[in-house]
């Protein structure tokens, strides 16, 4: 399974492209686009669409995993990392590419087993799993390849528990 | 002028076009693109999308002007708001419309002379301006109405006193 891990943001909305199955990943893809934050709000969106639909032409994903973004201290920040999550599932549903959500706690928990796991944790245990010589920079790529492989993880064992239940539900 | 005043929303969003100048506004068009709560969020977003494609190819507005959502109650409420301004604020922006955005107060102080004035208000006031027999229904296609109204009668004052602004700067 091939997933687009998005961390929405306008300033900086990480990508990272995982091969993976349960237990394994592999990075395909890790960037971060970048729109300045005294740009017109419109053309950022813009931009970020055009970016999104290269990657998703490119990389030919089965899955996009965005981050679910709750709360923040500061709102304006809350509203652009909404508008660039709005344009992600807009332009991945467009392409027929199912979308799926993941909270901050949830790709804590699957990459290093703590939901409560602080970001150097995170990125470190990303860069052993996929075996990278470096640690993928800034935060927001690593970000984006964890959603990544969480869901290439627990995507693909919710997939299962469902496919029991249906058999189950044949009996 | 004629402007699309767009009142965001994924359950509900409001539309009215208006021509106008200072003083004087005539409706245009008035609707609610209306999506399924418990739809697809990617299709809810990309019916939106197609909806106001075609409210911009039929009316072509020379500005789209959008409430400005700051906060809710509701974080759910604030968020959908949020993935319905993004899809306005990037559809207008493709077709190179600009997008001006008001708060609810600028717009109740611009139709009804005062910033805390209640739905109710607002309604009877976008209904005898606009010379309606009927009061628009529900209160988001009055919202968008004001909305345009706001836009039609402030923008043109906000450009006078740019281009005053501008010939004092050249004395």
């Amino acid at each position: 399974m091939r997933v687009l891990g998005v961390d929405p943001g306008l300033t900086r909305c990480g990508l990272g492209v995982v091969d993976g199955r349960p237990g394994k990943a592999a990075m395909v893809a890790v960037g971060v686009v970048r729109t300045p934050s005294d740009g017109d709000p419109g053309e950022r969106l813009v931009y970020l669409e055009r970016q999104l639909e290269s990657w998703l032409a490119r990389y030919e994903p089965d899955v996009m995993a965005v981050e679910r973004v709750f709360a923040d201290t500061n709102i304006t920040t809350v509203m652009t990392t909404a508008h660039a999550t709005a344009v992600a599932l807009l332009t991945a549903t467009k392409r027929g590419i199912p979308v799926v959500f993941h909270t901050p706690t949830e790709v804590k928990a699957a990459v290093t087993g703590s939901g409560r796991a602080d970001k150097a944790q995170v990125t470190a245990m990303v860069t052993r799993i996929l075996g990278l010589e470096v640690a993928p920079r800034p935060a927001d790529a690593a970000d984006a390849l964890a959603l990544a492989i969480c869901q290439a993880w627990r995507g693909a064992q919710l997939a299962r528990l469902d496919a029991l239940a249906a058999a189950q539900g044949r009996r």
